[in-house]
């Protein structure tokens, strides 16, 4: 895929520039001037629509949970930066947050040579420019489910120097549900409201994105998805892209209506350590997908992007056994069985 | 590095067959014939060397312990196989595992050519030999530290159909230290014997190793290492290989004298739970290296070795804070800044 060549070759480049933490939230991570200045344009809308929606996610998080979460923003010398906010240690969730990045790098033209195929000739360096928001949410409780969710906006400009040289642009994203028990009406819920969300913009999203999600999480040395799946999209940029923003938002928009409820309902049900420690051994699987084989997070590795927002993904704790087999017939070996063979669930 | 465009090579090709547990252990996992018969060949003394060190490091983790080792052995259609020992919830290791094993495999052509300057024309494919004793000791007790240690054999074979082809061979290994409390006396024993080890052979050996050793288990994201290091070596091939054998099984044989006397002093200093979170988190970082950059780890779970042996090395518990500073002048401050710039221990 072109624009897999074009990730691998920014990683490949060289780091992002150091962080520099600031004293407060910015109104806007976007370049001075023209960036900044062009509330219409998409890279502002995008923008907006992010911190929107790190602001909704959180207040409903604080209201089930009663904690709050702790803020982080930072910016980089060359422009763009983030904001991390984190709820650590709360009364529901053992670790939630989310992130919300801007990001202005530049890669090597023969990357973008070889990725795209453009014959321009002596291009300078090719500038891109990302932005997303990106969240995954532990609780305490064995059977509240852990869930996670990144919409991103990605665009790599004109090469410097070059004139009519191409520019792509592409929306990717996805919400995805991680139990450690399966409640078929929760990951049914949890669906239900992901394909509603699709539905709207095309009948054929829900069924696409679902499968790509289940391909997409899937830990291969285990042959098991770290979960229940959602959707999820990447490259998308073969319609118009005010229609993409809209759709990419609604999706955003799902994470609410599809997750908090689920929480509410099981956030405080009885359970025994034998529940505790499957669930500690289902975050081992999660630690062991995002470390190996997670795109956002290896990238964000790679190039030197802030550890601590990255990395914010992984579990407060989590556990390895030798050789656990949930035997059959067990609740566990259920969840297991899902994530092996991801069945449909609307 | 030519070895390393090789194992390139064997993972980016294919996966090595599924493996078939055995009722116990076998004398050899060497193919019958050749292999096996030859008693003095390096294949078969390497072997023989593994399994001995394999008996004496669980023997003296079991007498320290009180526990027993859990033994599961298995072998593959065509040849090689494996023998893993884990001691899970014992008494003062909460995860030990020593694991043996023998693989036999082939690389396609052009990878072996490209990797070697090979100009042999029309070869077949590559076969390739690998055996090693790889093993992890994670301590229950915050003051006692975790230990590691591998030592391998790996030779690439003539092409099939081809005469008088080249054939590669070479050693590699080593040992290192990961506490969550640096105890000094304890980093400079451990330190001592592994340069003991190496002096017997030659005065280069120890300053070159535990270099290579600082620079291995670099978890490059934090620019920090897993822990306080030793000795790490590979490629080695440039001496008479009878000579590099004696020198691995010194090394192997050092890792009781070297750690055990550790664990003894340690195992039962009383802690507190901030102690114990400490552990955790650099449990933590442990998991990060071994999933992100330890070249075992990934190898394995791209070829499809037996995901619970290779995993075997992750610790029973691990902890991810949110941005944690340990602050400066603490005993958590010093682990992390002899983590940072490792300094001479002897």
């Amino acid at each position: 895929r072109k624009k897999m060549q074009v990730m691998a070759a920014i990683a490949e480049d060289r780091r992002i520039e150091q962080e520099s933490m600031l004293s407060e939230k910015p109104p806007t991570l976007l370049r001075d001037g023209e960036d900044a200045d062009d509330k219409n344009g998409l890279r502002a809308r995008f923008e907006q629509m992010v911190f929107r929606i790190q602001n909704e996610v959180c207040a409903a998080v604080e209201a089930v949970d009663g904690g709050k979460f702790r803020e982080d923003a930072w910016s980089r010398p060359g422009g763009g930066g983030g904001v991390s906010r984190v709820l650590q240690g709360g009364n529901v969730w053992e670790k939630a947050g989310v992130n919300v990045s801007v990001v202005y790098g530049s890669m090597p033209p023969e990357a973008y040579r070889a990725a795209t195929g453009s014959t321009t000739k002596k291009p300078g360096r090719i500038p891109f420019f990302a932005s997303g928001v990106s969240s995954v949410m532990h609780p305490k409780n064995p059977f509240a489910p852990t869930v996670h969710f990144n919409y991103r906006y990605f665009e790599t400009d004109a090469p410097e120097g070059a004139e009519g040289a191409p520019r792509a642009w592409w929306f990717g994203g996805g919400t995805d549900l991680t139990p450690s028990y399966i409640f078929e009406e929760d990951v049914k819920h949890f669906h239900q409201v992901q394909k509603n969300a699709c539905d709207k913009f095309d009948p054929n999203f829900y069924p696409k994105f679902k499968k790509w999600c289940d391909d997409y999480f899937l830990i291969k040395h285990r042959d098991e998805r770290r979960g229940l799946g959602g959707i999820f999209f990447d490259d998308l940029n073969d319609r118009d892209p005010d229609e993409l923003l809209a759709f990419a938002t609604a999706c955003a928009d799902s994470v609410i209506p599809g997750y908090i409820p689920l929480v509410e309902k099981r956030k405080d049900m009885p359970f025994t350590q034998e529940n505790k420690d499957w669930q500690q051994l289902r975050r081992g699987r999660y630690v062991e997908f995002n470390l190996v084989y997670d795109r956002g997070t290896t990238f964000g590795l790679q190039t030197g992007g802030r550890i601590e927002s990255i990395l914010m993904s992984l579990p407060l704790t989590a556990r390895w056994e030798y050789d656990h087999q949930p035997e059959e017939g067990t609740e566990e070996r259920k969840l297991l069985d899902a994530c092996r063979n991801p069945p449909d669930w609307v």
